[in-house]
């Protein structure tokens, strides 16, 4: 499989059929994220043929907190495709994802850079070219901060959409994130309040991160949130997701606040049960990303903490999954 | 709350207060059908100043046979609103909705009516009224049988969209269905091969069932199934939905079908997962009212066995979940 800047490839079945029969798995249930799961067929037939029992999941999967342990039932092995462990267990194998590019691409970050020293994060498909990156940044001069972040983001230089740890551990005031998208850059920056470049290595594309935008975005979500006479406070029921603690220290704050059990966070339950106002200690990306799929406002836990009064609005944070 | 031809007070709370406590309880979980979700918050209000701890479950629920156990972890008691059990279990209190009509309604029934022996078959919202409508038809001179059907389907002259057991059981030849929609007395005359009539007791509008059109319809999509290159057998993973038996036994038939497990059966899964074509045996009446929705073919298990010449084009049968 080669995909834009060369992602190697993804389903060694060889090795794969090896690790399994070293474990003596003979039932074996399979998870891929939606743009992998085309592979499932193939991959299934693979392993059927090679003796295993197989069963796929069919559910939607975002990530490595999402773990199809309902197909696990029916097998030895859970394999998950695309992510890296978010948390460690026997009967789960992790075949992430490996996208590789040429560590050049980074000379259009340069001219951006202010500092000497600056942290290096990257998402897990670009994990295992950080020290080639590193190396790169010291042929020009800037030494560059790469370490593990907590137990949910263990590798180097990793950072989670929930998950800043690495970034803030690098002590950094300047910070490179190497990747795609604007949500994770944007996130580092409210984590570590450090100055951050972004760039994209499939496209090139480097820029500077201004999170304010966010900021007052979600201002506007939390001053329509303000009326609300009532609040659901969603807890997830999904492996990585589920944030009890926390939503109880929630639902305490108010006495118009009620727990909301949900697998999948979608607009038509919101609707049908009818709570003015949804607190959202599920995946924490959900309130930033989706609220224009909501049909009404969907609030982080610090958002929430700010309407009941326990948080200044200085203290306005991103909401993190971090390592119990 | 009153609704259409009159819906009986849905949520007694002081009765379901008395039975809470009866039983210990201290941590409620609350599940709603969509149709009644927009109860929870005030549910939800009123036992907790009743003193107990409550969740609600906000995920799709279309029966009974989809019970929150997810919310029910963080519970002593799941209350389940909307439906008759399919399965009694000790941690689940079922709170069925009610929904009266004056049955003198059934006089529009009474012209497209042969015979004078009649089988009598409703929903559950409805059952409680299946004596006084055996005593109109008495008066009439029709002798009503209503008789229980198995395991899922206890109660005199009760159907489920996937059960018609209590049809069945009568030996009539001729059915009365009174209820809603036209999927019920469809099944009824596909189950027994009966001449049906329908009344809807809310519209009074009578009519004979000609089952015909949804067996063409099938026929068209088995035509389309017939050249798929691979088969995704659709394994329920919800409480009363998963028939493991029937899948493992499917999927031995083709060395083209494979295990899929899913929670909720999606276009988005169907697509993403790639099979060209899906067999259902989670909720049998999916395959039947959603292929609209459904990007390929999707077959009822009979249907998946006659397109592997295990089972004959006159054996065609509708999918039911009977019980064990």
């Amino acid at each position: 499989m080669s995909q834009g800047a060369g992602c190697t490839s993804l389903i060694p079945i060889s090795d794969l059929v090896r690790r399994l029969r070293e474990r003596g798995a003979e039932r074996v249930a399979l998870q891929f994220p939606a743009g992998l799961a085309r592979r499932a067929p193939g991959v299934a037939a693979a392993l059927r043929d090679a003796g295993f029992d197989v069963i796929v999941s069919g559910d939607p999967c975002y990530g490595a907190c999402d773990l199809a342990l309902d197909a696990l039932v029916h097998a030895d092995v859970l394999v998950h495709f695309g992510h890296a462990p978010v948390e460690e267990r026997p009967d789960v194998i992790y075949e992430p994802v490996r996208i590789d590019f040429d560590v050049t691409v980074l000379s259009r970050a340069l001219p951006l850079l202010e500092s000497r020293r600056v942290g290096l994060v990257t998402t897990v498909q670009h994990v295992h070219l950080v020290d080639a990156m590193a190396a790169y940044l010291g042929e020009h001069e800037i030494e560059a901060v790469a370490v593990p972040g907590d137990g949910r983001t263990p590798l180097r230089g990793q950072v989670l959409g929930c998950n800043f740890a690495a970034a803030r551990a690098t002590g950094a005031d300047e910070i490179l994130f190497v990747g795609t998208g604007v949500f994770h850059p944007t996130g580092v920056q409210l984590a570590t309040r450090a100055r951050v470049v972004a760039l994209d290595p499939l496209t090139g594309e480097a820029r500077s991160v201004d999170a304010s935008r966010l900021v007052r975005r979600r201002a506007a979500v939390m001053a329509k949130a303000a009326d609300a006479t009532s609040f659901g406070i969603i807890v997830s029921t999904k492996s990585g997701q589920q944030r009890m603690d926390i939503a109880r220290r929630l639902v305490a704050l108010s006495d118009r606040a009620f727990l909301v059990a949900m697998r999948e966070v979608s607009p038509a339950g919101m609707l049908d049960l009818g709570f003015a106002c949804y607190v959202n200690t599920a995946c924490p990306r959900l309130a930033y990303d989706d609220q224009i799929r909501f049909p009404v406002p969907v609030l982080a836990p610090p958002e929430f903490e700010i309407l009941c009064g326990v948080r200044a609005w200085d203290d306005y944070a991103i909401d993190e999954y971090l390592s119990p």
